[in-house]
């Protein structure tokens, strides 16, 4: 197999910088901050609720693993870790996925302004968004860059 | 004890619904949206890394559980799990706690057009929004009302 099942898609195993028997972690084609990465089950479930304790216990090891690996990498201060489970809570690949985003002060700084300016409502409509949709895919080359950088760490 | 810790906030005990020697689950003081709770270590750590394995895995395996209790008792049909992990993440409470937000179609469908309008860059900005501080106190009354319904859901 030249790649892993991502719900539809096919991740290129160079993309993915590491797996278990059960599990597999990769860099985002779309990232929303540098070091995006997901940890998905290698078992193409929908929903959260469908992973077995040892998948989820062991999916959600290995992303307080990787988190801090990476957020010592690339001099981050703080993590996002997000399941959007289900459509109506932003999911758009059909496959469990563990979002997992490096994040250090200024990463938004500019946006302050408008920050304040929108209602409480539009917050929360915000924090919804789909995480796999909004931005530019990026070249092969830069994932598979970063794939080695993170196999090297991890190893 | 009369309550739990929550960093430098004491927690009813009346607003917790469920616990172990580990964790407890407990309903939230300024929901985002309807069952709205919070899952947190009864070891007062800040981020995430600082769990140990077992307390990883039992955390997020009840997440899982408590998760999908909810969808059902209130209907919908998504849930959203986060931890933010550090100030930069939008936490605001420096004890470790998984959010689980149960979520349905037209939760926040008047707002489609402002969403709309707004740009990506304040759309990541507003994905990291403190979950703890934007909204208003609700009365113990409901709260305890709130966590008596689901001690009874989990039991």
């Amino acid at each position: 197999m030249d790649y892993y099942t991502f719900g539809p898609h096919k991740i290129d195993r160079r993309d993915v910088f590491y797996s278990t028997d059960l599990l597999y972690a990769f860099v985002n084609l779309r990232p929303v901050l540098p070091a995006h990465v997901l940890v998905c089950p290698k078992r193409e479930v929908k929903r959260f609720a469908d992973l077995t304790t040892k998948e989820t216990s062991e999916m959600w090891v290995t992303a307080k693993r990787i988190g801090n690996l990476l957020e010592t990498y690339h001099k981050a201060s703080s993590l996002t870790f997000t399941i959007q489970d289900g459509p109506q809570a932003g999911q758009s690949v059909a496959h469990v996925h563990i979002h997992i985003i490096p994040g250090k002060a200024g990463d938004f700084e500019e946006n302050d302004e408008i920050y304040d300016a929108i209602n409480e409502s539009d917050k929360e409509l915000n924090k919804r968004l789909d995480l796999d949709k909004v931005r530019k895919d990026r070249s092969s080359e830069e994932r598979i860059r970063e794939a080695e950088e993170y196999r090297k760490l991890i190893s």
